[in-house]
């Protein structure tokens, strides 16, 4: 179902973790701190939802009896249809929200199944006690109607980029194993990933979304970043491009397609033109001088394998993403590049190839365990 | 047969050219000034040559018949079998290359017929007057050999990039009319392009190479520049994308395709995630979130034009060479960015996306009329 999570820009359980923390919590114009507190990203295809669950004592019976229907309806895998799913090894244990206790939850489920989850949280009373939810993606103004009306219940619509920037830092902190690099070494089945201690709280860094499409934003200060540059040319395309060359159906499937082809099938190498390194310039002879260069013939796609056409797609798009975001290392002057969004999970292939063209440049390519798994 | 000129990382007619003079004339290595002067850019496919023909008093008897025979036999488009074609209109007359006043003569053929190119070439005595003749492209390399035994004559090689740079700067001082650019309008087919003054002795300026892949480099003086990006997707990437994904065969082809398409139809827009503009970060409603990215299932492959698959294909591959050049205009603190290389032949699309992306940031986007015309 990750497929259907590229379709936002910016990327889901940051999001909706951050929706949770930036509105329910820190605004004043939200009425009181009334559990239950969640978050929703709306997808056009998944939503993704954070409930916090307080571990503390409660303040109140009636907020004891709501929570305790809300955690039991959202910890069952069986809520909101059968697409539904909560990350139980995402779950974040003792975390502290506005001086209160307690483990985040993270949940998705197909944005189609979104009269389930309406229904159920009627019938449970989900919305009896607390008047607006936090929202971000573009479904918090598609159903912004449909919330109102079913269930008396606002939605607060929060800033994607926001939203991812704020999760992003909250995650860090919260968790000392958050996140992880890849060490220098040749072929990713060979070499394990490792923890990073990044050092969140120091100014600026670099952070890239990798979504649908590419957004790559300078991060200034806790509550201060900016957009900086981007492509068109993200994880919707490498999505796409394997669906109408593969004829696959789903970005897991395109994964593990490309995870046993070879690109250099299909990509045209510096080799290829000059016989091998291009040396006075720094090119090596294996570096590809063009994605899919090699296919330039009806013949040449008739003798194509899936798998190493998916891999080429896969490299192509990842590649190119390190050439977007190089440049802004060195204007913004920082080495460290953090990588998320929905494209890099269950994809080692992309963060390692992302790292390894950061560190041919002097920089650190940094990703996070909240993003590397599909559920 | 432009899309064999992709096959080569740098650009044919200016490389010739360039070869030509940047060894030809000013190597000290070479013997003499013994016409006839000719360079060659030896492609995968295709071949590409210049040669120049004085037009002032010849230096002796022998050195006048062996130019009368291969000027006679140049510029004949009949010669080097049915391939091979010379660009009358993209010949330069009165230019003077080591005091001689004369006319370059641009001429390609495929590489597959070399083989009567040398035998014609032997008949017509061309390598008689001369030992050595300069050339480029991976074909300096493979033909080295053959050129030796079977004419006696030896392959100089050039740099690809030398030659780049030199042919550019040479075709621009010696053209007063070479470069172009697109003014502000909205629409590519409503405004036409206009004659730009490129004063090309103030540096730096930058030049984007886009042939099967993209080169970025920075040009710091008349002999002194750098490749300081890239990506690989480019020329050869989009032509192997049509190929697999509409079934069209070449380069004209895929472009005529795309210049009758819809990327809307294709693409996923900022407004299709946010039902409008982003305004908050500056991203229109209309900006491209994802290429291909409406494409995620078989039946948006199955109702997929092959127009709109091709126009799609050619906007991600330009918009994105937009956004891997941006930053390196800012790093190398210049306002001017020349476009070259075979996928800007007969490609109005992509140098009017290119404009617009570059005057959006304040950046000149410069062409040549030597790359405008596919023959």
């Amino acid at each position: 179902m990750i497929k259907n999570g590229l379709r936002l820009i910016s990327t889901g359980l940051t999001n909706v973790q951050t929706a949770l923390r930036g509105c329910n919590f820190t605004s004043a114009k939200l009425p009181g701190n009334a559990m239950p507190w969640f978050g929703m990203d709306i997808g056009g295809t998944l939503s993704k939802l954070v409930f916090f669950e307080p571990k503390d004592s409660p303040t109140t019976q009636t907020e004891d009896e709501i929570l305790s229907n809300v955690t039991q309806y959202l910890t069952k895998n069986s809520a909101y249809g059968k697409s539904g799913h909560r990350h139980a090894h995402l779950q974040m244990d003792n975390v502290q929200i506005c001086n209160r206790l307690g483990t985040l939850h993270f949940i998705r489920f197909l944005t189609s199944e979104m009269n389930n989850f309406l229904d159920l949280s009627k019938k449970i009373g989900m919305a009896d006690n607390v008047p607006t939810v936090c929202a971000t993606g573009g479904g918090a103004y598609k159903f912004e109607d449909i919330f109102k009306n079913e269930l008396n219940l606002k939605l607060r619509k929060c800033d994607e980029l926001d939203s991812l920037i704020r999760g992003l830092l909250f995650t860090v902190a919260s968790n000392n194993n958050e996140c992880y690099s890849w060490p220098q070494c040749t072929e990713y089945e060979q070499c394990s990933t490792q923890e990073y201690t990044f050092q969140y709280n120091e100014y600026p860094f670099i952070v890239v979304n990798i979504g649908s499409g590419v957004g790559v934003l300078a991060v200034y200060g806790p509550n201060h970043y900016k957009r900086i540059s981007g492509t068109c040319i993200g994880g919707g395309t490498f999505l796409a491009l394997c669906g109408g060359l593969t004829g696959c159906d789903t970005f897991d499937e395109a994964i593990e397609l490309a995870a046993k082809g070879d690109n250099l099938k299909i990509d045209q190498l510096v080799q290829d033109i000059y016989g091998g390194d291009y040396s006075k310039i720094g090119l090596p002879g294996r570096e590809i001088a063009s994605s899919f260069g090699k296919m330039n013939s009806k013949d040449k796609w008739a003798q194509a394998s899936p798998e190493d056409v998916a891999r080429a797609a896969l490299v192509g798009v990842t590649k190119n993403i390190s050439s977007i975001v190089r440049p802004w290392a060195i204007i913004e002057k920082t080495d460290r590049v953090c990588f998320v969004g929905n494209f890099l999970h269950v994809n080692p292939i992309a963060t390692k190839l992302l790292s390894d063209a950061m560190m041919d440049y002097g920089y650190k390519a940094i990703f996070l365990n909240h993003e590397r798994f599909k559920e």
